[in-house]
């Protein structure tokens, strides 16, 4: 039985300790043990026997997972007093060397977490990280008992994921906040544009984004492009306009 | 009966050929008499004997529906011999005023339409525009048996509802393309970022994308931000990415 802690109790902690719990029910081989948490409230999405906000109560575990801010990943690491234990942190950002235990590691879940949004965590691709063999292995063991989608990578490869992530969550969900302000500018109903969203998401399952590609700017349709351009009344819009109009025109023209 | 005939082949011809097909087997009120196309191959979505390659075997229908590029619209127009029936577009972005006729108006489907690939049409806003009432409730009764969503809305709605398009479904898509890009560079596999891509895209149902928005920039983690721009080789990349970074962290102050 390894028995894992969570140290934290946001978005992130929360689905990993409930992904935890749920395979506890069936009897595998991971035992989700402590929850810590500064305010005990926060952690109660584990039952309270298992929710600790002192060090001091803290217990042995094989594997202590670290899901705060990535500023405090440091703080907490430190104040972790088994030295022996594996202590890895959840962030795609930050350094595998924020953590100074001489056994750390990186246990990513890349997915946007919503409180209280349920998510099947089969789904949800984890991407390990470790400085030895032996540690890999026992974050693969957990993870696959959690997830059908782990992935092995490096730093350097953490980072181009979590860039990436940016681009397809932040930056996506930016469009979606222009389209409700263009909307609610207008009187109109921003569910409107729910079925094309969930559409355009769905649709990269089936064809490449390049190929999926449509619009006035890769079709060279100056008309169109030059109304919207009139339409447009926040600069930070237009602007935002213009740069994916030309950076998708000229990277059609590399086809 | 109200017979609707469609002109064009392509992806919104095809798709709302399909729909109408439909209703038709569930003895509704609306029947879809022919569909033209230069090239009677690309209509092969329709029984041959409604397929149609020139204007002269045009017959005579209520309804006729415009479904071919935008330039192409008022050429289209002009060579339906009917002055008494309805013409209409299902261009977003292109004026009423592109049709001649005494009784003319638009037929918008709020989509994005991929050849082949299946959809729920029951699902799809339709957004109806005609100028005078008798007009817009003959659309009314087309558009409502192919889909539970119409809505009547005023040309300078639609113009907005194209351009919110724009955002959320081509200027996104490009975002997929960015992530697709970043990935293939560094040996990763674009599927990793499935996931994250359809949780971004269903999250706005729950939450609104302004009480959605993550991500370092609307967190003001310059850290972050300093190690994404040293990680972006390509130019384009780097500007998109300072640009919305620059929008959403002025859009946040304004809350």
């Amino acid at each position: 039985m390894i028995k894992v802690s969570i140290l934290g109790s946001g978005n992130v902690a929360q689905h990993l300790a409930l992904a935890i719990k749920n395979i506890q029910l069936s009897h595998d081989g991971v035992q989700l043990l402590q929850v810590f948490a500064r305010q005990p409230i926060n952690a109660s999405f584990v039952s309270y026997d298992k929710i600790i906000s002192s060090f001091d109560d803290l217990l042995f575990a094989d594997v202590f997972i670290i899901a705060v801010s990535d500023v405090a990943i440091a703080t907490v690491a430190n104040q972790i007093p088994y030295k022996d234990s594996l202590i890895v942190h959840t962030s795609g950002a930050s350094s595998i060397e924020e953590i100074q235990s001489a056994r750390k590691g990186v246990f990513y879940p890349l997915q946007t977490f919503t409180k209280g949004k349920e998510i099947n965590f089969k789904n949800v691709p984890v991407c390990i990280e470790a400085t030895n063999t032996d540690d890999k292995n026992l974050l693969l063991e957990i993870a696959k008992s959690i997830s059908n989608n782990v992935q092995i990578i490096t730093s350097e490869q953490r980072k181009i994921l979590h860039l990436a992530a940016v681009f397809v969550n932040n930056f996506t969900n930016y469009m979606y906040q222009i389209g409700s302000d263009l909307c609610s500018e207008n009187n109109l109903d921003f569910t409107l544009l729910h079925p094309i969203i969930t559409e355009t998401a769905n649709k990269i399952s089936a064809i490449s984004p390049k190929n999926a590609q449509t619009g006035p700017a890769i079709r060279g349709d100056k008309k169109t492009i030059k109304m919207h351009e009139n339409s447009i009344k926040n600069p930070d819009f237009l602007t935002i306009y213009q740069t994916l109009t030309k950076a998708i025109q000229r990277n059609g023209e590399k086809l």
